[in-house]
């Protein structure tokens, strides 16, 4: 069975409104309630010549707790492939994401990721938090910025970007090197995460180039997969600058 | 009105069990059927001379709504008073957050400090998230860790770190120097984070020493809360790593 299509749909204001640039939306539910305050994307929707639907309660079609008023249903993201992800931006900068369990954690990182300019993102499409309403709602829009490829296996993937000349660095507590000044992060690079608590799968593990780890004080066990992956991609981003 | 406690009543299986390494359990609220899976827990409480209470539904007295079978009543932690805050470590290293509204945003921003090394905390009283069960679980522990003071204005807090030689160093998007590579990092040093949204009150800008920013991509509009602040207290641990 193929995975559910990436984004297709999205929930809340400021995911939705990203959805609307993009493009993508084809039906906007709005609660009735709501429709003067979200007056501006149902104008957005109808120029876009979407579908506009009012309703009663939006939270009986939604997948969030939250979705402020909207729901969009959109056409879905386009699977960039691996080489899409490469080339999202030069020089290359990647998250592959191995097995993520908080949908949350997966927006979360995305948010973080493009702030810092790294706009490819390589997800599992089994044992993973899909690409739905929460992850979009979670990234308040970046993972419109974002070129994403959905792969059945991480670590085929980490080979294949091997392929393509992209340095691997996994994230692991007990790396055997310090993340913060790895001077490969200016060369084309893709920083792996972990599993909540879990953390990187043997097979990634080992296919990496590097497993590097944030220093951290013993009074605390681990960091947040969300803070660990943004502290990954802003030293991307720090040691690009300075270089 | 005295303000709560810091840290009264503790829940998740995390935070109680730091909560019990700390001495300040003084009544453990169990769930019956989770006696079990916790003997860890009630072994300890009963060691430290808590009084242990088997509950139905243990949510009944939570104020998380996953409290994961576990609640303390805790003797409150000691108010380190700015002093202590800043002896908590050498050099000084303090976060002081500037009325964020989201108790899981100062917990995780907790959680990230300790893990850092940073463990002065300035909170304000008022009109900010309360140093409750729920920032106490989402810091898994970390917040025992802290030297914490209450006060009642931030930006009397901020007049007497720098009384006491603290740098003070607030984040704000539009900030008139980078964080990254911020020398004085090494010398004593507090950084002050603004609310989700709203970013730092005037008076607090108007008060510190420098006002940095993260450096992000246009295409996103900001960093959450907790990744700003964990971004910030690690730059505080990466520079004096190098230093």
């Amino acid at each position: 069975m193929a995975p559910p299509g990436i984004g297709d749909s999205v929930e809340g204001v400021h995911a939705v409104a990203a959805a609307l640039a993009a493009g993508r939306v084809r039906r906007l539910l709005v609660e009735e309630s709501r429709l003067d305050a979200l007056s501006d994307l149902v104008d957005a929707a109808t120029s876009a010549g979407a579908t506009i639907e009012t309703v009663g309660d939006v939270r009986d079609r939604a997948a969030t707790s939250a979705p402020q008023g909207v729901v969009a249903i959109c056409r879905p993201m386009p699977d960039a492939g691996i080489d899409g992800v490469v080339g999202a931006v030069d020089p290359p900068a990647v998250v592959v994401l191995d097995r993520l369990e908080d949908p949350r954690n997966v927006g979360a990182i995305a948010r973080s990721a493009v702030a810092a300019g790294v706009l490819g993102l390589v997800v599992p499409t089994h044992r993973s938090a899909p690409l739905g309403a929460t992850a979009f709602k979670a990234a308040a829009g970046a993972l419109e910025h974002m070129a994403i490829t959905q792969v059945s296996s991480v670590a085929d993937a980490v080979k294949r970007l091997s392929d393509r000349d992209v340095w691997t660095v996994g994230l692991d507590s007990d790396g055997d090197r310090p993340l913060f000044g790895l001077d490969l992060l200016t060369a084309p690079v893709a920083v792996v995460v972990g599993a909540e608590g879990a953390g990187l799968s043997r097979l990634v593990r080992d296919r990496v180039d590097v497993v590097a780890s944030i220093p951290i004080s013993p009074m605390v066990e681990s960091l947040n997969a969300s803070v660990a992956a943004s502290l990954a991609v802003f030293e991307v981003a720090r040691v690009r600058a300075a270089g």
